[in-house]
């Protein structure tokens, strides 16, 4: 099943290029007071809810999809995990290129970099445009499988790693290009893309057989397959639940193939993965101005004058 | 006045060593539906809330505050900020011993580092244990003064960042050594300890002239002031903001002195710093095993034997 959110905060089912509203299946989840759980509840509410959803599907009169602000598939994750450099042509294509390495070590595996964060008010839907900063630094697409767990687990092993994947669903990791940390780079409001809906894990035959593939103004730029990941979905499951707890709701972002570029205000970005679907998504056509002087563009002149 | 969260959520306020129930205050917050919004209502309603816990407090019965279990004082953050390597003499230790450094480049600064996040899913309490893991690896203490930000704020100056801050508290980074990213060795489920309580910001004059100090089984570890903080209070609100959007309830930890160096499995902290008061936490006796094997200490064998 294909299931949205749109309109702000209201729950559809998707059928070809229509949405049926469901919301009325939220009224299940509890009220809650402060303060609220550590997790998405509607995801870790899912199975329960989707033979209601479906029956108020039945009711419902469609509305066509573009006709609709779809926002990020999940709301409230406890955390947006990120693999970097994970597979073996975008590592190829960072180490020749300092513009996207800015010497860090890309002889360096996954199992050194570990994971890292993307912060969760970065989230962002198809609905929303994309807001660029930092006029003079290079900010980059990332398409990248999204994977969102659907059941609380720790320490899960790679042979039952898929067993607690509520669905996938399209993830563009907005990227600033510099020295900085990937935490603080890629952490702006509205870098961290989802959708355009998710779909159950109970319709992807194999996450690691998925046709990924960027278009900016209509040109191809990243075309790839996540078969050719280093860390694949079950390994990545595992690594990351070595380290904390996953919670309904929590993104992991499998990490970008070769291809990454420029993308300047005004762009029309279109994601699309095989099985999943395409997002479509506007970068604004203003970049975001600061109230007064910009630290971060202040100390990257200082650097480049010292 | 002193802020605490204690006993499963509800609110006190510290006077000596008695905590005052002024839970009823809670009432006054809105019940919310899914999905929940990105920010700590209750430190963003904290203004409006405090007359009517200053007259709760009145007909409060105080508890010893040994008799409770203290929780971390913020509950729902948006992110969990970090500054690194922001004292001088940390930087001085870190890049003499490659324990701590493991090859990262000791010569940039914090604006070519950049922030980084650590999990929300890792925050904790003075009354829950901190949980170790991968046994052989070595897990440092690290005292910070932690800022609590209590109003949503954008590109601010360095000269109005303090208007935006709730209040102070103790905040213990434990990390993980390794070559992983910050945001990955720091984020374990326990890994963001606050506490005990917030100090709301009217009753701290300076934060850039605090003493800090840190015991481990009672021998002093760390001890320092933040007038050495590189990068100071205002200053860090100034850089964060200009990357994204600060929410109520978001929490800057401001980077840790020298003086760091390995916990074990049963060891008790007591971390100080003036004006706000004593975090004081036990490490758990026993280190978390994962249920069948440990893919990050299996990386690592396997690292250290290439």
């Amino acid at each position: 099943m294909r299931i949205c959110r749109f309109n702000t905060d209201r729950v559809g089912i998707v059928e070809g290029d229509e949405v049926f509203d469901v919301s009325g299946a939220l009224a299940c989840l509890p009220d809650s007071r402060w303060p609220f759980p550590q997790k998405d509840i509607f995801i870790a509410e899912l199975a329960r809810l989707l033979p209601l959803m479906s029956e108020l599907k039945e009711q419902a009169t469609p509305t066509p999809i573009a006709d609709v602000r779809l926002e990020a598939p999940v709301a409230n994750p406890s955390k947006l995990i990120n693999a970097p450099i994970n597979y073996r042509a975008h590592i190829e294509e960072t180490a020749a290129n300092q513009e996207i390495a800015h010497g860090r070590d890309m002889t360096k595996s996954i199992w050194q970099w570990g994971l890292f964060l993307k912060a969760n008010s970065a989230l962002s839907g198809a609905g929303e445009p994309i807001r660029l900063r930092y006029p003079g630094r290079r900010i980059d697409h990332e398409i990248e499988l999204a994977v969102i767990i659907g059941t609380q687990c720790h320490g899960v092993t790679r042979d039952e790693a898929l067993k607690y994947v509520a669905g996938y669903t399209v993830g563009l990791d907005i990227t600033i290009r510099g020295p900085e940390l990937q935490s603080f780079r890629k952490s702006a409001d509205s870098f961290a893309v989802l959708g355009p809906w998710m779909v159950t894990a109970d319709e992807i035959d194999d996450p690691g057989c998925l046709g990924l593939e960027l278009r900016v103004n209509g040109q191809i730029r990243q075309k790839a397959n996540t078969r050719d990941l280093v860390y694949d979905v079950p390994k990545l499951i595992e690594y990351a639940s070595s380290m904390y707890q996953l919670n309904p709701g929590d993104v992991i972002f499998t990490g970008t193939p070769e291809g990454v570029g420029p993308i300047e205000a005004g762009d029309r970005i279109e994601a699309r993965i095989s099985e999943i679907g395409e997002l479509r998504v506007d970068v604004a056509p203003e970049i975001v101005a600061l109230p007064r002087h910009d630290p971060v563009l202040e100390e990257m002149q200082c650097l480049k004058s010292a």
